[in-house]
């Protein structure tokens, strides 16, 4: 799939007949990969040379750069053919990334109904369902019988996204139930739809989260699923490849916040260094910055270290484990609110849970650090139980922080992701200090 | 969605006939939320009174604990109905978590047909194709035409998993084509179906990974993925509800051993104190007693800190710093080996990249570091200096490190995820005293 020899060949030949029949032959994913290796002045004549279809499809696929350089490249009525033959999905995803001057030129070359469509989809707020759903959906009436139903769908399903989810609407355009091409298949050819129909199908509105519609989707196995405005009038419907697209981001958002990092909008190998450096910068100097509390006390108890310097040797462990306590508690907690299973109203069960997982890991790990301080080390009994002591609290203390700060976050409605491994670290290291410290001031007498 | 209140009031008024009415009607993931939220002793009394293939389809939709209660009060007639009815991927699913007798019971009340589906479903290895794939797919002949095959669909399609994607096979079974249902309701209906199908659909094999099956899916917005074995016979296909599954299933493993803890195979709530301490556990000793050698450095420079305690305050920032800069690094790359964005033979170009990215990451904490140092802590310029020197030459190795380390285990096919934060951060910790003490002793003279 990645080899397109025989393509680069055919080009190289001038065999541009044979080459647009293989590009048609190709998933649309691997002739927009052929197209975007291309040399960049071969690309939009390779691409004028397809076939309108053909040309939309792979056009979906291409990356923003490679779309505007072939924009740029097309004539007006060339550029309305391409806009007018994508799905709105896709137009409003490519306007929501272009320049404004090219955005300004695509919707001039367009009908205007397809402006108006386009217009109102790109209103919809970032991150909604609106604003990923696609206005090419097929409805059905509910006076309709299979035979008819069929024979609406052969004459004006050719352009719809998916024909396979079916949307029975009434006169007001109220969308009152759904069922699948299946059903019609194996239907009586005279049954009435709305004898036929789910009447309560799941759907969306437009105002939600496109999180939740691709989550419904997962939780329903849809291949559709209906978004519907305020009155409950179907304006569009989100498909399962989308769902599945969004999910994916998801998880790569949350993955990328998990380690303090600002989301990537590209892959990372073509994602510029000076990019990548500013969404990761800001995280590390607010760490940085943050770490002035674990310097504080260490400057606090100075002198103390300097009569006891063999408990210095310990800080970097107790910190470690007590970050990595921290974060599995976290990481876990974040992935769980992100699948829908865990929400703010779970605290006490979560809490519950942790307590008793950290003081099984803290008693473990209490008796290890014990043993290691006095046959490894081989440190003074009173020193080895003032790391063993410190561990256990740093532990359960930890899994509480990571387990909570998450929950919290979610009540005030922040993102769950962001109290992940850096900054629960950076919470944590301070508390182990202060309980190691305390600990020995207690211990040591100083 | 989450409110069963007139649910449950028509099981306590005994209106059975309604119940079922109304559970036949809900999705069934939503009146298995409804079973597995009764009591238990009502649960089976309720699933016997489903109709069969609703019966069935809420089953699959079970938790293991309600599934094995469910069958254990089921007749060995109810059982075989019940089995029959499930798609061969559900079957298998289930077997494979039940206990043994169980999973005997199972197998001795199916059709000896079935059984030998199951038995060869269930010997396809773990996470491959085959153990994810499902025997009820819809077939048609290249020699059909357009209306003989919607005819034969209608005959024998009713109950296939998916009958809009349709594969063409020839006598041998050999799969030399595919074909959507859409195709055939806008084609000409005397045209043969080896003139309409798509001659090389994407397609893998049962061994190939369970990954590579749902990103085939996730790429070309395929509703399902033809699975065939070593001879390009077709035994089966994965649908995008199941490629759904697994790709989120993959980001939430990813996720956890990013965090260093074992992948859990329930939710969060419904797994144990016990349990969750067992994937826990392992990792948190590993990274302690790895910290060891963070102990050691410090310890030899024991003298060093005597004489210079402030030295000891920077000691938790630069580690922070280390670990933050490295785990950036490392989860980036780490999600992007998962999304088959990066390979090992990107080493090159992500070193670069991670160079340029480091040294300007590391210039800024630097000098920022310099500032802190001299006019918030009030230090010596030549403290401030070795701190400053110290963290750019930490965010540098850290970022290495972080972005090689998961290349590397990819190349030797070990996790890259297990290459994450916690692991990086043991690494760049001792990486970081090194350094700061190395530098230390250079302009200490010590």
């Amino acid at each position: 799939m990645e080899n397109f020899e025989n393509l680069r060949q055919l080009l190289d030949e001038k065999k541009y007949t044979s080459l647009m029949h293989e590009l048609d032959k190709l998933y649309p994913a691997d002739a927009a990969e052929f197209l975007s290796r291309l040399p960049l002045s071969q690309q939009p004549a390779v691409f004028r040379m397809l076939k309108k279809d053909t040309a939309a499809e792979i056009f979906a696929e291409l990356d923003n750069d490679d779309k505007e350089r072939i924009i740029a490249a097309l004539t007006d009525s060339e550029l309305n053919q391409i806009t007018e033959e994508l799905f709105t999905d896709d137009v409003v995803d490519m306007l929501e990334e272009l320049p404004a001057n090219v955005v300004k030129r695509v919707l001039q070359n367009v009908s205007p109904e397809t402006r108006a469509t386009i217009n109102r989809f790109l209103a919809y707020p970032e991150g909604s369902a609106g604003s990923i759903m696609t206005s090419e959906y097929a409805t059905l009436k509910g006076e309709m019988t299979v035979n008819e139903a069929i024979a609406h769908i052969r004459k004006t399903g050719y352009d719809k996204e998916t024909i396979y989810t079916l949307y029975v609407i009434d006169n007001g355009r109220k969308l009152i139930g759904m069922l699948e091409l299946s059903d019609l298949l194996f239907g009586d050819p005279e049954e009435k739809i709305k004898n036929l129909m789910d009447p309560d199908p799941a759907s969306v509105l437009t105002t939600d989260d496109r999180e939740t519609a691709a989550m419904l989707i997962a939780k329903y196995d849809l291949l559709a699923l209906p978004v519907v405005d305020s009155e409950g009038r179907l304006v569009g419907i989100v498909t399962v490849d989308d769902a599945l697209d969004v999910l994916e981001n998801e998880a790569t958002e949350d993955i990328a916040k998990m380690a303090a990092v600002t989301p990537a909008d590209k892959p990372y190998l073509k994602t510029g260094a000076i990019s990548i450096f500013k969404k990761r910068i800001p995280w590390l100097l607010l760490l940085m910055v943050s770490a002035i509390f674990t310097g504080r006390i260490i400057m606090h108890y100075e002198n103390a270290l300097g009569l006891y310097a063999i408990l210095t040797a310990f800080i970097p462990m107790l910190m470690d484990t007590g970050g990595n306590a921290g974060s599995q508690a976290s990481v876990t907690i974040i992935r769980s609110i992100s699948l829908g299973e865990v929400e703010f109203k779970n605290l006490f069960p979560v809490v519950w849970k942790e307590i008793r997982v950290s003081l099984l890991c803290g008693l473990v790990l209490s008796a290890a650090a014990f043993t290691k301080a006095l046959l490894v080390d081989r440190v003074p009994v009173n020193i080895a139980l003032i790391v063993s002591l410190t561990i256990l609290l740093v532990v359960i203390t930890s899994k509480l922080v990571g387990a909570v700060l998450p929950l919290l976050a979610k009540l005030v409605r922040l993102d769950p992701a962001v109290m992940a491994s850096p900054l629960i670290t950076t919470i944590v290291d301070a508390l182990a200090l202060l309980i190691y410290f305390g600990i020995a001031s207690a211990m040591l007498g100083i």
